[in-house]
């Protein structure tokens, strides 16, 4: 396993700070039509290394991602996305994926690793990963790997609008034929894709959210918050 | 529905700078002893806001949250939580609920309100609505709501992180004791929780990631990425 990224770049592409959390968060939206304008290679990579860093059960890392940058590629992928334009207009779509059996494979390297490291009991890691494997045992792994990837999949979109792109997250996909298309194993889920690049203005109109009332609740489900 | 959040808090609550997304991310190691140090009102606040602002399918946010801050709740959901002992320290315990149900009962309310504020088509909504509910009825919706929850969740993870505080993400939890406890309706998926408050020094030991070569690939399933 490897170390924390180093050399993230400090700023977007064209020497512009990156966009504090709350912009990025606040301002970013789903972009419909994007431009042909490339990301360069330094910030892709920073982009999926930061995804990488996303927290998982056990730091298992269940998450896989396919880059599709190749014009062919990008309009195969449209095709089995119900034909979405912006899958073939976007310099890059990456396809998040989850694994079901691989974790499995790779676990002892994660406990023996870390625990090397100094995150776990050089002693008795193996016992801590068999509580561990028994834990996940009993998790639909569906739902897993689905919930999993979404971190992953997430901390990517917010890095992609922190370095000043634009992005589209998509559910919108015939799940066997994705996979049939880029020769994925039959353990994988396909989980959702992420188109990256400039938005072509203009930005779709911000659509609202419930306010906090409708959706938190204080203490117990139920009871509305008071809060803001 | 909701405007976009105002006056998020520019700083941490002492005035420093909010971090930058990409510290955020790879400093964020997973608390595993928090002081008992609250969470000031207005932080917690703009987390749950920014939380609120993760894109959904069709805007439908399918997630609640539960905010647990009463010291006999939070001893309550550590009973309910394999006994973590962070769960009871925290002073802030979040519990993300996915809606299995109900956002089809408010799904009229959100493509009508999305399409009179501009992201949509005042004449055809109802048009739209219908193909979105027959395309999400094919979907499993435990897979679905854990999947959007997911987003949400990590929305608001980093947002506490940017804030300068330091969370904990969890999926050891009995979900049937915490819907019995907390008064869930038959319809929660319980998702993961999310403690939020201050570290208790030293932080975690970073356990090492997968170099990018093992987890993303080019064009294809099993053709390694060659960047780094």
């Amino acid at each position: 396993m490897q170390d924390k990224p180093k050399n993230l770049p400090a700023t977007q592409p064209g020497g512009e700070p990156l966009k504090p959390y709350t912009e990025a968060v606040v301002e970013r939206r789903a972009t419909t039509q994007f431009l042909p304008d490339e990301v360069p290679e330094e910030t892709l990579n920073a982009i999926l290394q930061l995804g990488a860093q996303a927290p998982s059960g056990y730091n298992l890392q269940p998450w896989r991602f396919i880059v599709v940058r190749g014009e062919e590629n990008r309009k195969k992928l449209q095709a089995v996305a119900y034909n979405q334009p912006k899958v073939g207009q976007a310099p890059v779509v990456v396809i998040a994926l989850g694994m079901k059996e691989e974790w499995k494979r790779t676990a002892e390297e994660v406990f023996k690793d870390g625990a090397a490291r100094g995150a776990g009991n050089p002693d008795t890691w193996r016992q801590y990963m068999e509580g561990a494997l028994g834990f996940l045992s009993q998790m639909p792994m569906d739902v897993w790997v689905n919930r999993h990837t979404m971190i992953a999949f997430t901390t990517l979109m917010y890095a992609a609008e922190a370095y000043g792109f634009d992005t589209a997250p998509m559910e919108g996909f015939d799940a066997a034929a994705v996979k049939r298309e880029f020769g994925l194993p039959d353990e994988a889920e396909v989980v959702a894709l992420l188109a990256i690049g400039r938005a072509k203005p203009p930005d779709k109109v911000y659509p609202g959210r419930f306010p906090l009332e409708r959706i938190v609740f204080s203490e117990r489900y139920g009871e509305a918050w008071g809060g803001e």
